[in-house]
């Protein structure tokens, strides 16, 4: 006997084709399957449908993001270790492995397995967490990177930034900043900061330094160290997750990033690291 | 028979051993040599002298830049080409050579030869002037470094920046931002980006993208080249020249940088660039 | 009641003063223990005592190495799993923790241990294998790195190859070669090629390219993983395993590198990693 | 009036493409104008016609290079400042700018000048020579880049190399080698060692470390410095010029290099330089 599934939709702000594809795929559950399906507000205004907050979708059996990496990110902040999975609008990204053409057929397949009342097959990306000393504030978790900068780009805008593991010091330098990424990151920002590439299914992080006038390498420690970045210099610094979430700091301060509790939980086909990599030759 | 000569000497703000070495030196002239010496506002106030804008001392025999590198990049921009000799604390800078110790001997040197009519040996230092679109602005002309930059550091703060090179298209990527850097600026922020150091006596340029999403290494071009970075993306960018003029940008826009039609005069004993290199070792 | 302990010492080839340390090591443990006491051949011409081939230390109680990282490395290759502590001469590497002043001290800590029956605290240096395809040879396994070139240094010289990570392929590009590192290796030769930094605690390898034509960023991979490098263009190239044992190779052809069975087995103090890295800043 | 005018043909080896368009130039040109043509002894041999050696070519009015850069930088070698025109097959060099589709009318138009007694308009490329201490033997000048390196590549096979430039010590560090490299080969081997880009109109070259377990950043030198390298460590070591020309130094020794007397003189269209970049991106 078939079990009831509450599925939610977001669609990437502003964006036609995602709002259209949204539309179709909110028929077609609803027609398949004994399902509720709501979508976000936004895309609700634009497809003339019933929208809900993003982040009432947590605890939903599962959650499609239609869009690009920047979409997904976003979702995945507001819904917490809820199941994801990442319709793409063309171009492939490293979380969104779904074309717009599978989409119907992926989901269908995810849906199909939640009612006949079959777990998904799970998989979990670290996410990171920054917190400020004597825990006065705490940035949202970082699917790709924590970084640390200070008051602005360029000479004479950086911060001196000591960098500890799990207490031990690994580098102090003037720089522009330094970022804390998990492997989902390291092919983003910290690629063109020059950091290694992470295998997703390496258990590690990776600490890049921005600009170094005393550079180090780049450093990959295991994924449960506690990195420790203490800032000094200028009188203001700022930390940010995933380039979105910003957090003002006054120095002299301290962050601590270390993995985030609640991991994003991914549904459906795995993106291939190595072809997303082709990109970037 | 000698002649009368005027010098001035600004000190590092804030600094009491710079202002102890001013008010020795201006001792020490007056009573060896027919001159005129004035020391800077601030400095005057400290040693209880007559003090003078740093602008008025343009067109003076000779000034003297008591400090690291940043003061004398200050009084550079504010003194034209006027001949300036560069007296460090202790710590050698590509700019200033002289150290406390010598400065007494040094600078008599130079009064002595300015007071016997002879004329001081100079070696030219290359500046980037930065226009904007139909010259509605110009910065500071740099010593080091200008530089073109997003709305901030890091992920999601940079910019679409297009490189071309005498109208010729060299290189176009989203970036944190890019800079065009003098020899004297090869050491400086350049090196943090991954720059090549530039010996001082080879007539060129260098351009270095900071985090570009798809990069190109650095381009060495001769020194009357014209660079234009053109800017889009987001709403807003900076220009900023030795890391403190700075100048807002609305987006989309072109800045134009090429050599300055004033370079710096300096006179007095050379800093061996080598040898100022030991310390990036 | 005590129990008789076997200990091996191998010092430093022509170097007296890690010949005079052995002695007094010997002199000092025969006294104080119940203990079998051999020298290496060559330190035992040295100072007239009896020595044994390094390879025949393998399965005593304990291995002492008096020397640099080489040697080390070296006496490793021929003990096996047999319980190593690394004595330096002076220059801390980042395998031989114990200063030529603390080596009585130490030594004499890990034998009382010893003849006391309890066990040695051991901790596990991963090494690395290389295998030919067909397994027509194998070579001595790696401590450092395992690294595929073509038959000469520079342009002209190099080979293309094409690294897959269990199966997938990560990188194809002419290069002058390939090198896979553990751990322990990323601080050597690794890091002359761009490669990071990784700390010991961290379950993972690195693979970095050397002067690719189509270059990818360093990727760090789970330490469990299976490399493929497969080597085309020229007729000849070579795998080296620590820069020391070397297999010819006829092109086109495949190395697999993998986790060697055995790990290295090291007691003593613990080479405080960060502080290793000070004379890399 | 005419004058009779002397060309030569080189075509690349073992390539019958490249043959074949050599052919229809050889009957184009003796049928068009008051010429007389020479094809390399190997080209003689495919096509059936009179082949001299190609050293013998010097001193014609233009010689032709039918080929890859490879082809054209062998046929510089051995014609001194001979006029030279590449054509390439296909894929656009830096130095061999026409189309195989365009050879025919480039070629026409440089002979049509010749033999109505103009003169071709020419530009230089500079080269490097290398010479041993006591000037003990000589290398072929280098188009792209003179490379001195140690026995053999990667860990344990490098050599201390000390760089001075006009005499002022620039670096010392053991390496796997260090390269000198003119505008021209600062698109080749030195990008793939991190060197930066050199627009061929500025006068400079640059030098470059590989593998340098003290780097130093790539330095930019003005195009008449004399740079000194100093090799020690091992006993043998190499000097090599493009890639090709090598000679076997015994250490330790010093090479000295410095632009050769005699450029490559080039006729005919001119490669676009920042074109010819964006396969690197």
């Amino acid at each position: 006997m078939d079990v009831a599934a509450t599925v939610g939709i977001v669609a990437q702000r502003d964006n036609e084709r995602a709002h259209r594809l949204a539309a179709t795929l909110v028929d077609d559950l609803e027609e398949s399957f004994d399902v509720t399906v709501a979508v976000d507000e936004l895309t609700g205004e634009a497809i003339d449908a019933d929208g809900i907050p993003v982040d009432a979708m947590a605890g939903r059996d599962l959650v499609v993001s239609i869009g690009g990496d920047g979409t997904l990110l976003f979702v995945a902040r507001e819904i917490g270790s809820t199941p994801l999975v990442g319709v793409n609008l063309g171009e492939v990204g490293f979380l969104n492995a779904v074309s717009p053409d599978d989409a119907l057929e992926v989901v269908d397949d995810l849906v199909g397995t939640l009612v006949s009342g079959d777990d998904l097959e799970e998989r979990e990306l670290a996410r990171l967490q920054a917190t400020g000393e004597d825990a006065d504030w705490t940035l949202e978790p970082a699917l790709n990177e924590v970084l640390v900068h200070g008051p602005r780009r360029g000479p004479g805008g950086g911060v001196t930034v000591e960098v500890r593991v799990d207490g031990d010091r690994y580098a102090e330098s003037h720089a522009d900043g330094v970022l804390v990424s998990t492997p989902t990151g390291s092919s983003a920002y910290n690629l063109s900061e020059g950091g290694p590439l992470i295998r997703p299914s390496a258990d590690a992080l990776v600490v890049t330094q921005m600009a170094a006038t005393d550079p180090l390498p780049p450093l990959v420690v295991d994924a449960d160290a506690t990195l420790t970045l203490s800032l000094s210099g200028p009188d203001v610094g700022y930390v940010i997750s995933d380039g979105r979430n910003r957090q003002r700091l006054e120095l002299p301060t301290t962050v601590s990033v270390s993995l985030a509790d609640e991991p994003v939980t991914l549904v459906g086909p795995e993106p291939d690291f190595f072809e997303g990599l082709e990109k970037l030759g």
